[in-house]
């Protein structure tokens, strides 16, 4: 038996529509124009960063049934998890929406792991309408894996810095829109690093196995794809993706880049790049899908990473796991590239 | 559009093996007979309790792969979560399994998340094989979620007490055994409970809403079933159970019980019963998986309970929203009941 990792979707998942929020950092990226709302503080009128985060994410959800014009009632599931221990902005969220919830934990690859098991559920009849979507909260992720803001501690080089936002997606088994083709399932990599402040090192090797995975399974190549996206290695770690791809004869050209990389300007003191669940749902449900929209990205992959680490693994001397899923999708407008 | 819950398998994923392990205390279980692997220390020769569930979580996949006689290569996915934070029970169990993780959160409810969500993916012939598996263990959670226990403090009256063990299920889209004919997803509720000691008040009303979706949308009664069984309302939440059933003009009947009122001994100190996201996984993957393939039980529902609650989120005064899944197997022995 053929042991896939990539799931083809027969009926290609339609997204209705992707809906971004991010945090007042975050609004000054060069991407600002493509986000749907801007925070001007990054409390959102709550008491807490946790509670803040769990507004934002609510506020992605009910952004996207807007923006695709439909009612909340017409969808029947939300899957969705976040970095919060036991994933409170995702089942407090959940709350809002009297519909089935799906709790997934996959780090900052759970924008990709809700669309790509958000894809099969449509695609295999079990769900007409569905809601994937994630969060991530610079403040809230800070004080709960490093360290209180008040100590003011030094970032190191390496570091990434979490983005504060929220992306959603709705999927339909018909409709207009962009098209979900086919995604691939990662495998838990670990390479051994156990430096909590450079997580792209540790996540670039997990991106490397499920893109390699996919070329081989779907039988493409890089060149097939207006975008290839990780999200969210940061400058170090897709410069170690480049050299783990490369070791296996791939070779990612322009058309590749990561959502960390993408997301923060030189000037904004984000070292390596952004970081967080939110950090490539923001970027997908804005930029990408915008120019899925318009035809300019006939096909793109989009292959988001995460760390699996808690605190607590690493205070037991643990390394860091890592994964990363992949998922195609095609634009419906113009012709096949 | 009906807004389902229910999803329904045409092929009726086959559940190849069920593995269990469970710790000291539980092996003085009345199920003790049942279980697949009995432990004499809770520490499994590992040097922290995290380790040693992690060690009881991978014992269990590979446990079910020996027990249905399958090579681990001929698996394609494990989908799996606990709860510890960012559930690195089964992130670090994924690295021993070359194969897909799809990571899940769903608190005490996971083994039937993982089911339902498993039983999907296998039934829409994305992957003909997967393993689908949690685990919890008693000093993990306790000191996570709770206290040290060098503090030596009093457990209220109300509370449970977390089930130290793992479970593992396989799902094949064919083969012999008890078949998965549908599942119901089910929605985050939150009736207020804030007592962190009190976990069956908090759960009852999610257990209520599946059950009462389950019955509706599959036109089914409770007469129906050889076993109904939630798991981990413990007694009080049990209870709870049944009067917001009756609420609803459902009565549950003797056929009826719950997987943390079953496990423990009166005599056990384990108060209202049993808890964690192993309670109902072992119960499942022993006891009631032997009856199903002797065809004792001709249909049973399996209804893992969720409390979706982090510490920070009870610090911050929040109330614990909860959430219920509801997985239907049938024997493959002997008549339809």
């Amino acid at each position: 038996m053929k042991r896939n990792q990539t799931v083809f979707f027969k009926n290609k998942p339609t997204i209705l529509a992707g809906y971004s929020i991010v945090g007042p950092k975050e609004s000054k990226s060069v991407f600002a124009d493509y986000f749907d709302y801007k925070l001007k503080s990054d409390f959102f009128g709550e008491k807490s960063f946790e509670k803040a985060e769990r507004k934002i994410l609510e506020h992605a959800i009910f952004g996207a049934f807007d923006k695709a014009g439909i009612n909340p009632n017409e969808v029947q599931a939300l899957i969705s998890g976040d970095l919060l221990n036991q994933i409170i902005s995702s089942s407090f969220a959940a709350r809002q929406f009297d519909a089935s919830f799906i709790g997934l934990f996959g780090a900052c690859s759970t924008m990709a792991e809700s669309l790509a098991l958000g894809a099969c559920l449509v695609d295999g009849g079990f769900f007409e309408k569905l809601i994937c979507a994630t969060s991530s909260h610079f403040s809230s992720a800070e004080r709960q894996f490093r360290f209180p803001l008040e100590l003011g501690n030094q970032r190191p080089p390496t570091s990434q810095w979490t983005v504060t936002g929220a992306g959603a997606t709705i999927l339909s088994s018909k409709g207009k829109g962009p098209k979900i083709t086919c995604a691939t399932f990662g495998k838990v990599m670990d390479y051994g690093i156990k430096d909590v402040n450079n997580m792209g090192a540790a996540m670039a090797p997990a991106a490397a196995s499920t893109l390699k995975a996919h070329f081989d399974e779907t039988n493409s190549k890089p060149e097939d794809y207006d975008l290839i996206v990780t999200g969210d290695l940061g400058k170090l770690g897709s410069e170690i993706l480049l050299d783990l791809l490369e070791d296996e004869n791939i070779k990612l050209g322009t058309n590749y880049n990561d959502c960390g990389q993408m997301i923060f300007d030189k000037n904004e003191k984000a070292f390596m790049g952004g970081s967080g669940a939110g950090c490539s749902a923001v970027i997908l449900n804005s930029y990408i899908m915008k120019k899925l929209l318009t035809g300019e990205f006939k096909k793109i992959l989009f292959v988001a990473t995460g760390a699996l680490l808690s605190t607590l693994s690493s205070q037991q001397g643990d390394s860091i796991p890592a994964i990363a899923h992949a998922v195609e999708i095609e634009s419906d407008k113009g012709g096949e590239k």
